[in-house]
């Protein structure tokens, strides 16, 4: 039971516990075992030491709480309601169609969730994400504007997760000492005790990657205050409090049974078990008093709210200040950028492009963020971090260049983190192959409307001596297929500043940047260039004094192919199509759909150094596509060029067919 | 430079110094740094340890060495060239098309690579997944026959790679007393030194794992000699040798920079080096001295083999023995299995149907191992793990379930290991949003034609209450992007079975088994039904007495759907078309192809729960495709049924128009 507490406290937690029970019961699906092993912590967490503003969930300077553990969001979702954003209606609505109250946490469907988690380790990664903006943001404000502490409450699964290993290290590297971390070491996972699959000594694991780690008894609530405090007091470090528990704490006889994981509580359990706390047997069973004394703290915290509020207005007459407010808050789709030119004719690999336009805007955008996973020099950033310094908590939190490592899953859970907390623009950078790594990072930036730029160069086999491990051949078409994903594959350097000033306009969508390692030839396309981009698909040449008779589209690398092959055969008629973005071009209208690949046009070919079959949606059974649907090989990009038929020669051979 | 060592063995690694430089000069393109950090350890291990047959590189009992840091490619080609397995012609062949000397080793290129690396961490999961392998059949059999020690060559950068801390957390587990891995420190990675992004204690973090750490200077050949062995005496940890080097290891002026990582050294600095080193100032020098020097061994080596060969002529004599052996040398793909039967019009999730399946191989193939990412009940695999009992290498080897916990990347890997030692057939299962977690091992995989069996859950928004982040929507379609890769989604439980024996008669391509978490009425689908599933796709309705007008595609739970739709609209005289793999049918003749899909049949539909595009390759621009383009929601799945219109109601009325 819950120890070192007043009679009041208990009786909190333990209508926690009953309204877990309750919720997971009536939706008849959730998990309660962990749900219940959490509650002390998580109650005395909210209770005394989250600031918050009662009344604006989105206060710029509330502290971060992150439920890793997504699985407990009956847990999230009984002590907001104690908070009072939300309702035992909302509780009772559980898992249901259009609830605020959605089987794991989402973020933009209630008020007090801070992040989407479900997939394990990654709401621990977006945690440090969010301390990472904040660390920056303090010292680019100031600590009273913007400087609060940043919570996790993880599980024996996130821990097990490598991506909760990999951001643990990089946190300790960091210094995020604002960052305080509760493992809920119940020991009981889904199919069973975390002994079958664990014998690791964490406190030692997390003090060698330079942690505070505090251990104790995670149902003391004593400790946890304790261990709170003296995570605080860290501000080297970030802090993980290693709290022992147990699964289904409080359970009438289930306490420490895996059944308790992911399925409600038999009803005769839940009767058994709020008599066995004291609760009385009824359903949602919510007494004034608990209300009354979890809310005691609230006059409180809307005082200090108000008091931030007169503070900024004061700072704001400062017109330095007033500047850095205003890059600290001005969402960058409402920007208005400056892009770097290109020449026609030149050769630039559009890596290079996205290094200038990097450049461009580290000046621009004060409050871009980002680095690469140990690729610098490959992805272009390497100005970047020069520029931009390299970012460290408690040595230099005005660096906004992020070293992440060989670590691309802990790179993307973290920018998304960063953009979650606000007042950042995040970017991460590794090889398109490895894309991999970190594919379910980049759904959640999807799945959680978040505009972080992932920018992955080296987008084909034309990636040469490094071989078929490191050559992309399906990644351009599968990341097409995330929902609420922009991928971006830049024709040449112009388009590719196009593409990079598209990204940032979006308001509630990941941009995927995809550029090439190889040099490609600056093209005439036409402008006003961005609007084309903004389209998806545009036409950037029409046959001469007829109309056209035969669509080539292309994407990336393969459009000036396209256009050499058009110039070669006048009497094809041909129109090339260049496609930096099937999303977008999908949501256009259909007339303009039309007036860019006319139905009347039946003879279509598309090309494209990847997967063929994305492009079929296209050109129909009756057209072709020339693409790439093996793996690659080692050799020379010019090698593989002429083997895998990517030439202009080869190209006219395909269309005259 | 080198210490504690002979002058020969001085010059020995010098040459190896020399053929690096030189052939990633000859290619122009490769990695000279890390991979003269490793070559003390490299050169050691080979040249005193590493048991192997000089003649035969395939040999069953064979120490297997796993150059984790694929990038260090030119270090193992010029020892495999020392070793004979490769010539000087070989290494002037370097990252060139076709050649045995490519870019990141491959491991069906080259005798001696026993593994494709390259994507960092992966090498060392593999390794481990050997050492899985190993033990379990040194119990099996026993240890004459089948016992050998594995090891691994790791880098910084893979050690970052979160997947080799969650392997490793495993490996400390599963006790691998065989498994040794050297951990070249050198300190430098691509983009600078490693203290960019790291701040760990190396020696702590693998002790709290259960490692034994051996901290060395590693370019010292007595400190390298006594860490092996202290490994070979160890059988109850795994070891982690953690040799502190110094990048480019000899280097004229360059020894540290990280400017020899991945680009050649320049001229100058060879001809410096070799003088240094006090090599001759030609290219490719390997002296007769050196080469006859490290293949003292190779009579011994060799006349171990034969003692084998006799040891195992004798064993097979035993009746029990030799089963076991055909149990662990016969390729799956060989063998002839009973599947069990389902009874059409009940109803069966196929996750169920897997389930069964499992049980009836468990016993039919005693080498099957494999296990769940911690989703036991979930994925069905909870009879195998009570039938097989729980691995250990130190406590239960003979045990074939694999407790990984929340770990899916590992698992991928490991899986990928296993199958490259040989004698297993392994298995590993999760929820299909997770396979983005290991869509790298996947493809690895894949890439390395390993028949590995990647089991998949849960398949679609039919998941329910879990919510967007549990739904897949986008993943069947993108593993269909892999290449080489077999993705099977089965219809219903029969269909299952006849996907699970498909998937074991494939001989070099895993397959990606996808499972409903609903139930599903099992069918009455034409026999023989194994066959038909063969080849991808086949009709399983026509309508009666008149030639097919429309086709209906479907695949999994869609095909009850796309059965009663076509039952309902009789005038529409359509045919039914079941699709469980895409790569399958795409194989097929064309006759066979337009046998199914006529091409005179234009009007067509597809049905999937999940993204649509794929589908227009079979449906074309006149087709139509009811799929599900947008992420799920947390409800009820026959509430989701509704919404997304995945009802007989609502697909007549999608035919219809």
């Amino acid at each position: 039971m819950t120890t070192n507490a007043s009679q009041i406290d208990t009786k909190a937690v333990n209508v926690i516990k009953g309204l877990i029970m309750d919720t997971v019961r009536a939706s008849n699906s959730g998990h309660p075992g962990g749900a219940m092993s959490s509650a002390d912590f998580a109650y005395v967490l909210f209770k005394e030491f989250l600031n918050f503003d009662p009344k604006d969930a989105k206060w710029f300077n509330r502290d971060r709480f992150v439920l890793s553990a997504g699985h407990e969001s009956a847990l999230l979702y009984a002590i907001l309601t104690l908070q009072g954003s939300l309702s035992v209606d909302d509780l009772k609505a559980f898992r249901q169609f259009g609830s605020k109250t959605p089987g794991h946490p989402e973020h933009d469907m209630t008020d007090g969730v801070e992040a989407t988690t479900g997939p394990l380790g990654q709401g621990f990664a977006m945690a440090g994400g969010m301390a990472v903006a904040e660390a920056f943001l303090r010292d680019y404000l100031d600590a009273q504007s913007a400087g609060h502490f940043t919570y996790a409450l993880v599980s024996d699964g996130d821990v097990q997760e490598p991506i909760c290993l990999g951001s643990a290290a990089l946190f300790g590297h960091w210094g995020l000492g604002r960052l305080i971390a509760y493992y809920d070491s119940n020991k009981i996972q889904l199919a069973g005790p975390t002994c079958r699959a664990d014998k690791i000594d964490h406190k030692a694991l997390f003090e060698s990657m330079h942690w505070q780690v505090i251990e104790i008894d995670g149902h003391d609530h004593e400790q946890i205050r304790k261990a709170i405090l003296e995570g605080q007091a860290e501000t080297a470090k970030p802090t993980l409090i290693l709290g022992h528990t147990t699964m289904a704490k409080g359970c009438a006889t289930l306490e420490g049974s895996e059944s308790t994981h992911g399925s409600p509580l038999p009803e005769a359990e839940i009767t058994a078990t709020k008599a066995k706390l004291g609760l009385p047997d009824e359903s949602f069973y919510l007494p004034e008093d608990v209300l009354s004394h979890f809310r005691a703290r609230f006059a409180s915290l809307g005082a200090a709210r108000n008091d931030w509020d007169k503070l900024i207005t004061a700072r704001l007459s400062d017109a330095d200040f007033a500047a850095r407010w205003e890059n600290a808050t001005t969402p960058v789709c409402q920007r208005s950028l400056n892009w770097p030119e290109f020449e026609s004719g030149s050769s630039v690999a559009t890596r290079k492009a996205f290094g200038a336009c990097l450049g461009a805007m580290m000046e621009q955008l004060p409050t871009l963020m980002g680095g690469s996973a140990d690729l610098d020099p490959s992805n272009q950033t390497v100005k970047f971090r020069e520029f931009a310094g390299i970012f460290n908590a408690a040595s230099n939190a005005k660096g906004r260049n992020l070293c992440f490592g060989v670590r691309e899953f802990p790179m993307g859970a973290i920018l998304n983190g960063m953009s979650l907390h606000g007042g950042i623009v995040p970017f991460g950078a590794t090889f398109l192959v490895f894309s991999d790594y970190e594919r379910n990072a980049i759904r959640m930036s999807a799945l959680q409307h978040l505009p972080v730029l992932h920018v992955f160069t080296h987008d084909s086999f034309f990636v040469g001596e490094d071989g078929p491990t490191h050559q992309p051949i399906e990644h351009v078409s599968s990341l097409r297929l995330i929902p609420n994903l922009l991928v971006l594959r830049p024709a040449d350097a112009r388009e590719s500043a196009a593409c990079m000033a598209v990204a940032l306009k979006q308001k509630s969508r990941p941009s995927v940047l995809i550029f090439t390692r190889q040099g490609l030839p600056v093209l005439d396309l036409p402008n006003p260039l961005e609007e084309h981009v903004s389209k998806g698909a545009y036409v950037v040449r029409d046959p001469e004094d007829a109309a056209p008779q035969m669509l080539i589209l292309a994407s990336g690398s393969e459009v000036h192919l396209a256009l050499e092959a058009a110039e070669a055969c006048p009497e094809l008629k041909i129109r090339v199509v260049s496609v930096p973005s099937m999303e977008l071009f999908d949501e256009q209208s259909a007339q303009y759909r039309e007036s860019v690949m006319p139905r009347s046009i039946t003879r279509r070919v598309a090309i494209e150094a990847g997967r063929s079959d994305l492009w079929y949606k296209y050109v129909g059974l009756d057209g072709k596509v020339w693409g790439i649907n093996h793996f690659g090989a080692s050799a020379p990009a010019g090698v593989l060029k002429e083997k895998y038929g990517f030439t202009t020669a080869n190209l006219i051979k395909f269309i005259k067919e």
